[in-house]
This record gives C-alpha cells, sequence and structure tokens, in this order.
C-alpha cells in the first residue's frame, strides 16, 4: 500500500514541479524533458496526465488560481485583520518573497502573463481568472472599509491600481535587484490612501517592513 | 554605388527587424532563422556584426535606449506642452499603441524584463538603463512642476509610481485584452495627482483619450 503511487500524487508532483520550474526559468526554457527529470516520472506517467506542456501550464495556473487564499492570502495577512493594512501586507509578502529569493521570484501570474505573449485562449482566461482573483481579494479588503473611502472612488478601481503597481514594482525590483523600486511605490499607495482618508500616513509601528530574513541555515 | 548595400544599413535592418520579432513573438521564440528570413539576410551578415542572438538584443536594447526621445517622449508629447499632462499623455500613448495594435503591442521593455527570467549582468543593465530613461523623463515633468507637489513627494519616486503602474496597467490590459484596467488606472492616478494638488482632478478638455485609429486603410 505505501509502496504505491497514487496517480493523484504523480499528476501533483509533476504540477508542483511545473510551477517551480516556470517561475525559475519561465515556459519556454521549461522543456518537458526538464520536467520529467526534475518530477522524477517516465513521459508515460506526464502523457497519461497531460497532452502535452500547454495543459501542464494550465494545470498550474489552475493550482495558482484555486490556491490564492492558502498559498498567498493567508500567509501574507496572517496576524494583520485591518483590511486596509491587509493591502498592504500582500504588498509586503511580494517584498519579502522577493528578498528571500535575490529576487528570483516575483510574481508568477505576472511573469507568465508577458512572456506569452499570444496565449491560447483558455491560458488567457486562466491568466485573467489569476489578476481577477487577487484584484477581488483586494477589492473585498477596501469595500470592508467603504466608509473611509470617498463615494467617488471606485473599490474595482482602486484595487486594480495596487495590482497593476505591484505587478510594476515587482518588475522594477527584479530588474534593479533592488526594493527600492517597490519601497517607493508602496509609499506612495499609502501616501494616496491617506489623502483619500482610508488610512494613516504612516504604517502601524513595527509592521512598515518585514523583518529580513537570514539567507544561511534557519 | 546605388546597388550597395552600405554595412550599417544592414545592421540597422537586423535590430529594427528583431525589435519587431522580438515584441511580437518574444526573445525565446525568436530563432536566428526567424530573424535572417525576416530581415532577408544571410547567416554570415549577421554573424559578421553580432556574436549571437544575444548581442542581437543588447542592440535592439541599446536602439530603445537611444531611441527613448524620438521612438517615444516626442510622438506622445506632440501638442502637450504642460509637464503633468506630458506624464498623462504618455500613458494615453500606450493606450493608443494597446488599441491600434489589438493589444499586441505593450511595453517591449517590460515585455523582456519579465520574459528573461535570469539575465546576463550586460542585458539586465540595458534593461535597467531603458526603465530609469523612462523615469528619468517623468521625473523631469514632476521636477518642472516642483511647486505644485507637496515637499514631501520625491519626484523620483513619483516617477517610478508612474512607471511601475504604466508596466502593470499594461499587462493587464494585454492580458485581459481590455483598456479597462489601463483607464482604471489613469484615472486613479490623476485622482492621485490632484489630491497632491499637482494637476487638476479631470484632465483638459478633449484631451481625455485620444482618438480611436482607423483599423482599416489610413
Amino acid at each position: 500500500m505505501f509502496n504505491q503511487v497514487a496517480p493523484h500524487q504523480t499528476r501533483n508532483r509533476i504540477v508542483a514541479t511545473a510551477m517551480r520550474l516556470f517561475w525559475e526559468k519561465g515556459y519556454q526554457s521549461t522543456s518537458v524533458a526538464d520536467l520529467l527529470s526534475a518530477a522524477g516520472v517516465n513521459s508515460g506517467s506526464l502523457y497519461h496526465f497531460f497532452a502535452g506542456k500547454q495543459e501542464v501550464l494550465l494545470a498550474v495556473l489552475d493550482a495558482y488560481h484555486k490556491g490564492i487564499r492558502p498559498m498567498l492570502l493567508e500567509p501574507a495577512w496572517a496576524g494583520t485583520s485591518d483590511p486596509i493594512e491587509r493591502v498592504f501586507a500582500l504588498l509586503l509578502h511580494y517584498r519579502s518573497a522577493l528578498v528571500s529569493t535575490d529576487y528570483t521570484y516575483g510574481c508568477p501570474i505576472g511573469s507568465l502573463a508577458l512572456e506569452l505573449h499570444e496565449p491560447d485562449p483558455p491560458v488567457r482566461a486562466l491568466l485573467a481568472a489569476n489578476f481577477h482573483a487577487w484584484r477581488d481579494a483586494v477589492r473585498k479588503c477596501l469595500v470592508a472599509t467603504r466608509p473611509r473611502l470617498p463615494p467617488k472612488v471606485d473599490p474595482t478601481a482602486l484595487a486594480e491600481l495596487v495590482l497593476a503597481t505591484m505587478e510594476g514594482a515587482v518588475m522594477l525590483a527584479r530588474t534593479h535587484r533592488s526594493v527600492a523600486p517597490l519601497d517607493a511605490c508602496i509609499k506612495l499607495l499609502r501616501d494616496y490612501f491617506a489623502r483619500l482618508g482610508a488610512a494613516p500616513a504612516s504604517p502601524p509601528r513595527g509592521r512598515s517592513k518585514p523583518k529580513p530574513r537570514r539567507r544561511n541555515g534557519n
């Protein structure tokens, strides 16, 4: 019983490996052979579950979409209950990820969205679904503080601005190998939120930046 | 005399063709064979000028960097003299490019920055130089209106926010094949500038959106 690998375990291992390789190397640069080797499965197993690399990509995008809460929001929001602070905690989560991976990890969805110049419709639909899920998570935070926002400011549009700023700032931080562009954007977004009356001008004490993680050892 | 093609013309043709192919298909998906075929040159000519595809990429990034004024800023700013309106004219230039190319054309630098997961140092340096040139063009607009900005707002940081927002919003617009995310971001950036006291809350009459270009004919 314990020596048998359940089929879904093999499928999950392929998807988890593809997630890692696509964000480390990119989709185009990851061959099916790379996937098989890194996942430790043979091609028969892969083609049993997937018609080809694009189907693996669809499964990866679906996994990101289904996993947004446990994989992204819950870790980012642990210990933060104020809805506006959750928006900034989400941005700082990307900051931590960039620093702790030496700028390898940005936003996997953003990277795939720009790497795939003309994605096939199902791929595009899942990229869009991921962006929507992220934006809606932020929108819900903004709606929860609706009375703090001026009536003319649309929470959906403001959530879109937060998402666009994160994506662009992560791109700049990765290219410059520095968190300075991301820090500048976070500071000004906070200033905008303060001018909207939605947040204090300064972050709550002790939460402005996550502690740097140790690079060596645990 | 007129039948001879000057060497720099061949080099320029290769670079111009690479610019087009890299933004249409991406860097990884463009082979040297694609380049030779599209540019109508033989491999001897290409290798006379470039050691390989990465050297062509460096020439492309250098061309974007040197061409930021004639290729981007001057067309975007034609007819707009107010420095703050120039910032928004630049954003609307991307909007026009997205619409007129059916969302094929985003920002070529942003696309390359995310497509190349671990760019070699000279590639990364030229990507960063392009981002800096763009940011500095916006920063100069902001510095020109310095008295309109609150003293605590750093023009460099604000220019970084404009760049990050453009890059992220172009990414979202391309994925959704809609200008709605970009329009939402432009509207809120304008709202932020208005709250900073740097711009009117509404764009000057007749300049809020560029006229749609005709898709057929000229």
